[in-house]
């Protein structure tokens, strides 16, 4: 039987270092099983499975992040984790503004704002 | 001044020649002009763009519209549109199985049936 | 104390005489308390409320339920509705059509088709 | 380490065997691992915690897939779930109309019609 | 005829005491009559109605507001309420990790953070 | 060909002078293509249609808005366009009143608050 945990940990690391940290910490006291459940389903079960690429992966779920809304933490972890995976900047812009068309420009809006916030993270503005 | 109706036409055209067609049909005597929008901004506009490909586009469609839910016409579409733009079947399944992360099982299991539907489309399977 | 029950009746059958009994008879043996919570609570209390007209008021509901989605017996209902107080079927269709900004172009296609089956319907076509 | 598949299996034949068997016909020629993935991370994991009774848990799923919508197929599922742990038929329609508190009437009625089918079917009434 | 507004006075201050004035006070000037409506309705209503006891109907708001998002104000004050009618901390984390299942883990993860600001805050910690 | 960019400044100037340029200025250096597109697209082609009012038009977005949630910075511009256009303070009032029927309590309360916060920039209160 594959060990789960340490998959999702080594994909997680790939993904988005810092925000694998962040998560584990926060949630350690209060629900720690939850953060016990994001290594291992998404990371190691969903992530790991062949048939499709981490770039196109990540682009599905800033896209998916977007539509939905009330996901700032996540979504931020995810334009991270898109850069650190081979998209550029403008790949992940693009991929916001197209849900402009499938969720409205309010998300659109949003979802620019919040990779704006990254970008300038990064490039150690405030 | 670009044509944006053309260039739309153009890319519907490529992306899913069929819906193209059944949409303008299914919307002209009540909202001829929500056809012409759909021909212009989505595929007119953001589908034209430079800086992220077609089979990317389509990718970050369907993580949408199976996040999103109530969907299923525009979902199929796509789906179709992400084999003909050069998706393979199982990019598209793992795309909607990650959505179980992301937007829950219910969205991921009623994605799944829906491409499920499409696939038999294209086989001539009931 | 104001009796709801007959101020929201007397609403329900300015608004949607038919779909007032419909709603009623399939609400009275599972959740008879339901149908009339429907009564008093939005057509007893919300909709009898002074400071905006109910043509205002089917239009402010047209455009959420075609935002919401996964409403079709409702926006049926107040499409149905909002003829009846006043709106003509081209102020139906903007509102609609408006909603492709707000809450995506899938939400607005779909309010489309659900309007043109309600306009077929008036019209005795199938 | 636990065999998480055997657990979720146990306790899907506990909560909704039919469904269960179902899901995994329909998911198997197409998804399998999704079927899989059902089993293991909701059933095998989640269910199968400590901290809160099968009852408790029947009841959070029926009132948020009431309110997230478009989740027609499972709800059914759910409500037969909860009649199966425990639930009598009252205290499933009680959260569904709660529901019209917190995600609008529109879903409450939603889900109360669902329920009617369930207990039809189950009464063997069409 | 029933005292609805009074009904709903005795529910709230059973649930949520502090919520129940912060919520008056802060709409008294500008919509009143909406405070009035969610003592009424929610409270005096349906939280009234027997067939379900007042845990339950907690467990079921939980799971609501955490699978429907941007809905932090309420879902502190229904954690809050939860623990007042007899839900312990474990239960309240365990609606809202059952979540992850049905909404997406970004909803779950954003709930356990709600909750832990609430049980600091019942704890005198920042 | 009508110069759809023009037309779009020009309803935006009408309906919120200042959020046009907040929105411009703020998508500059990230998207400036998202700025022109909500230029052009909801302020060119839709705002600009005949068929509907400006005044009901910002009603129907009122609605759309609070009910989808997450929509805050959208939901400020559109109560202010409203009252630009010709709403009165009771008339954005009622409409987010009656969201509470369609969407639930939560959205309708936030959209108060929001509302309020519109209010007491205007009046020069904090």
């Amino acid at each position: 039987m594959v060990d789960r945990y340490s998959t999702g940990l080594k994909n997680l690391e790939k993904i988005h270092p810092e925000a694998s940290k962040a998560l584990m910490e926060n949630l350690k006291d209060i629900a720690p099983d939850l953060g016990r459940f994001v290594v291992e389903f998404p990371y190691g079960d969903v992530y790991e499975r062949p048939g499709l690429d981490l770039k196109s992966r990540e682009i599905a779920t800033i896209a998916a992040l977007t539509a939905i809304g009330d996901t700032k933490p996540e979504l931020k972890d995810h334009i991270k984790g898109a850069l650190n995976v081979g998209c550029n900047r403008q790949e992940v812009i693009e991929v916001i503004i197209q849900m402009a068309v499938y969720a409205g420009f309010p998300r659109a809006i949003n979802g620019i704002n919040i990779a704006k916030e990254v970008f300038n993270e990064i490039d150690g503005k405030k």
